[in-house]
């Protein structure tokens, strides 16, 4: 072990035995991008299963797919092009650039993420800052834009953007997802998938990716009705938390509060954040963190994100970076829907019924034709196309009190309209939902899992992942690899496959040898094939963390390592102690 | 019906009811993007799983998941950014630019993918071909590289692409990959992922698209030991064979052949590609495409793409398009592999040991130190250095044939070396293993199984997906909204929730009318809770191919529904008839 941390260890075993490891090696590899083997796969696969039965299926909500590149215009109007870049600085020597914001922290700048380009540049000089790899000096700070641009099809000006994030893929789809809800609020619609950002010098492996998977979850509200019903299912969940109060005192002491005092206490703003965080801790939980190794913490104000109006980290302690971000929890409000509705003229609102129809008083604007015809003669379409556009409430305003109305170039008086006002039935009201999103990073989840499952047993690694995560769920080891117990292991393997188990067959190497490779990818049971199989069917079944052994016949395999894998089973109920 | 063809009536259902629809309608839609709807998502899961039941399981295949974009060099490796390129055109009037392959084939030209740059223009002026939107003229034709360029990072010289394909990302990782088989051969590595193409003009909605995801699948092998040991599986499978002898003769019949004849023929020219070839058609027919519907198509040696040496595409028959490929089969031989070790410098050979080990004679050179030193002087580390990396059999015949040899700037001669022979024992040798690549496009499964589960009965739409391929496989519907049946009904649905089934509930509107919303969206049984369930616990089955109704108790549904997916049992076996 020497002094290796925890991120080396769990690297060099990731590398190793095919979790991930970085891409295009050959190449030299470009920071910021890695690739997941066979392990990672499945391990991924198995996290996203477990987000889908915490967070999607009892809230049934909708799951969306939608493209990675999109358009300019999309990220005008989310604001990601005005709001989303770094501040970067060049050396004039070496011409390497890094992040300013980062260079100043390491020098023990506080808030570096608060300054602007001048107080960079201010803070740079004061504290001579100079590249970190060759000594030379700063050029000025400039903005760079940390997303992937590209061009869509042959014109060079059909600019897009790879996704920072999934959300604006929700977003720009609201309507027809709000036909697919039935148009009824609350719901949620989640995507999962990749997001791109093209960070300045990324360099914590899984932690901080150019291109990565993101889980975003928006969830649709009528802020009047901001009640969470779920709320009763986690209200007595502890949470850790450092909200804004906290934090600008300087403390790093976290409170811990129930989710229904968090509420009471005004530390979390809605009902829905807060159910979705007590959901959030949970799922860490279920990946083998426990809840005191995550925390909550809220964002300050030039923390946070341009659309949010209260956000809170999720973070997990990390071995060699300390607190790490695994999720973050906002509230959007109605910014993106808000935008995307005036960027593209789309209608994006809800509609709810009242519960009793109310009537009101409507002003009603006609054009008077013939007067119109008679003073504006061939102009008169334009001027009646002016006059439909026009505000009506601005319209009958203009005219009484000031005995006329300038629509374009056209001035038009009382006697052009026809101004009344009717009663009328209105059962309804459009309104712009609100959002809360929780948005995952699932290479970190990954990642963090295998941290929290890497132990040392007796000098052996054993990765105690949990029993559903685990990327093989049985290995079928024959004892030795002769006298037909191949053939028989064979056999187990071949009927595990078949009935959809995640399975492996290995014959190579000592059986002490085979059980720590087993142990070492954190495989939860061991199947061993030997001659007393042969005569009674029987085999024996070994548990990763314990070592303890247990036999069983193979006929009730299938039942039992399901009800085992499905957590209603203990170890200890597969079978007769050995 | 009317006039509209499948393709209309499956697009329009795939909007209305959330399969997928064009991405980004609120901007006006940007073409060759689409989003997947909730049960989209589910079915493109579920056609993932079908396809690593039948491909990857029981080859216990290795699945990776690496960046969608990557560096130059990878393509320029790959040979993609030489070849990956369209011709196109642009009107000299509107601007607006065209494949022009593509207006010479609507014009009637045939094979015009085989013509160059000049021939195109050639044609173009020949046939008087103008711009088919406002009838200007066109300019000389260009290539455009189709692949979505970028930059990697802050640097401008960091040019990333977005992969056209999957299995570049395989190629490079091949080192780690070959660690991860253990070093034996064959075996298979499957990527599925997002692909990027930036077509001139894409226009056939799910079938040519911009972003799409892709499932390739690399399979290797040694050169020498091409047989595949699975092939008795299904060497009597019956394959709908044009191979290019047949096209050549302007013939489309396809021969019906089995994979032994189409072997024994030379119709195939590898045995993993027929197996891979009889797995595809055997997965279309599962996702209910019959074998009579299916053909493989081989292309000409100008259709071919640039890495391969024979290519096979598996196409299903539609109603609109005719033949479409779904899948493309092609022998890539080393050529990724060998230009990768080439551009890269590093050895992707594979290892294979003798079945006894060889003895062989080998050259060795070994400076003469002393010499070197004398002749040299101070320059002697270089002569040392140049001598170490220069060619042992050129250095030897050289000297031997022309008295000395030159390299760099230095001449050395026979007295500078000292050449020798000895025998040594040689276990195995490395090589470059060879390639068979099936490869699938995901998007386009999904719309031919819809197109191909769209049934009408009684004037109703009945979609009839396979029942693992259905997103939703069970409604639970009361029969009434009121007396307690919502409230058991609700429970029957957190059942069979909790039970891992994809369950919808449903209590608006009439029993008739939701039986025909779970038709549409091809949902296998719907469970209708009713005054009798209140009595004695049991529920109606409707099948919804036949309508046919069976009765059968709460508590046996998880099991009897769990064996109907599994394709255990079937709809009369899961109660009694009604």
């Amino acid at each position: 072990m020497e002094s290796k941390d925890k991120y080396e260890l769990v690297s060099e075993l990731a590398r190793r035995r095919g979790f991930f490891w970085p891409a295009l090696e050959i190449y030299g590899g470009v920071s910021g991008f890695i690739c997941y083997g066979p392990l990672g796969v499945i391990m991924k696969e198995k996290i996203i299963k477990k987000f889908r039965d915490i967070f999607i299926r009892p809230l049934r909500a909708l799951e969306i797919d939608s493209p990675v590149i999109m358009p300019e215009k999309v990220f005008e109007a989310s604001g990601h092009l005005e709001h989303f870049k770094e501040p970067m600085v060049e050396c004039l020597k070496c011409g390497r650039k890094f992040r300013a914001d980062h260079l100043l922290e390491e020098a023990g700048v506080l808030d570096a993420e608060k300054l602007g380009l001048d107080e960079i540049m201010a803070e740079l000089e004061a504290r001579a800052i100079r590249c970190p790899e060759c000594g030379g000096e700063f050029g000025k700070p400039s903005y760079f834009t940390t997303m992937f641009s590209t061009t869509i099809g042959p014109y060079s000006d059909a600019v897009g953007y790879g996704r920072p994030e999934a959300a604006q893929g929700i977003f720009v789809e609201f309507k027809r997802l709000y036909e697919q809800a039935r148009k009824k609020l609350p719901f949620g619609v989640v995507q999962i998938g990749r997001a791109l950002r093209n960070e300045i010098s990324p360099r914590q492996g899984p932690i901080r990716l150019r291109e990565f998977t993101i889980i975003d979850y928006e969830f649709f509200f009528d802020p009047e009705d901001p009640s969470c019903p779920r709320l009763p299912e986690v209200e007595d969940e502890v949470l850790r938390l450092l909200p804004k109060e906290v934090r600008l005192k300087g403390s790093e002491e976290p409170v811990e509060v129930t989710v229904r005092e968090a509420l009471d206490k005004g530390y979390i703003m809605m009902e829905w954040m807060a159910y979705f965080m007590a959901l959030a801790k949970r799922f860490l939980e279920e990946l083998g963190v426990p809840g005191d190794k995550q925390r909550f913490i809220e964002k300050l104000e030039w923390e946070r994100a341009h659309y949010s109006v209260q956000g809170y980290d999720q973070e997990v302690w990390t071995d060699r970076w300390g607190w790490v971000e695994v999720s973050g929890h906002n509230y959007r409000t109605d910014y993106d829907l808000g935008r995307h509705m005036k960027w593209s003229g789309v209608d994006l609102t809800a509609f709810k019924e009242f519960k009793e129809p109310k009537k009101v008083m409507e002003l009603v604007v006609k054009p008077n034709v013939e007067a119109i015809k008679e003073d504006f003669g061939e102009e008169a379409p334009e001027v009646l196309k002016a006059l439909s556009k026009a505000d009506k409430a601005e319209l009958a305003r203009s005219v009484e009190e000031e005995g006329s109305v300038k629509l374009g170039s056209y001035e038009l008086s009382r006697k052009h309209m026809i101004i009344s006002k009717v009663e009328r039935t209105v059962k309804g009201k459009h309104f712009v939902p609100h959002v809360i999103e929780p948005s995952f990073g699932l290479d970190r989840l990954v990642y963090i899992t295998l941290e929290y499952a890497y132990t040392v047993k007796d000098g052996r690694v054993v990765l105690r992942l949990p029993r559903d995560i685990a990327p093989v769920q049985v290995a079928v080891l024959p004892l030795l690899s002769r006298d037909g117990l191949p053939e028989k292991a064979r056999e187990v393997y071949e009927l595990l496959l078949s009935e959809g188990f995640d399975v492996e067959y290995d014959e190579s190497g000592s059986i002490g040898r085979r059980y720590a490779r087993c142990d070492e990818i954190g495989i939860p049971i061991a199947i061993t094939v030997d001659h007393r199989t042969l005569e009674d069917g029987t085999v024996t079944l070994r548990d990763r963390d314990t070592w303890k052994q247990v036999r069983t016949p193979i006929k009730e395999l299938p039942s039992l390592l399901y009800a085992f894998f499905k957590k209603r089973l203990e170890f200890d109920q597969l079978g007769k102690p050995l």
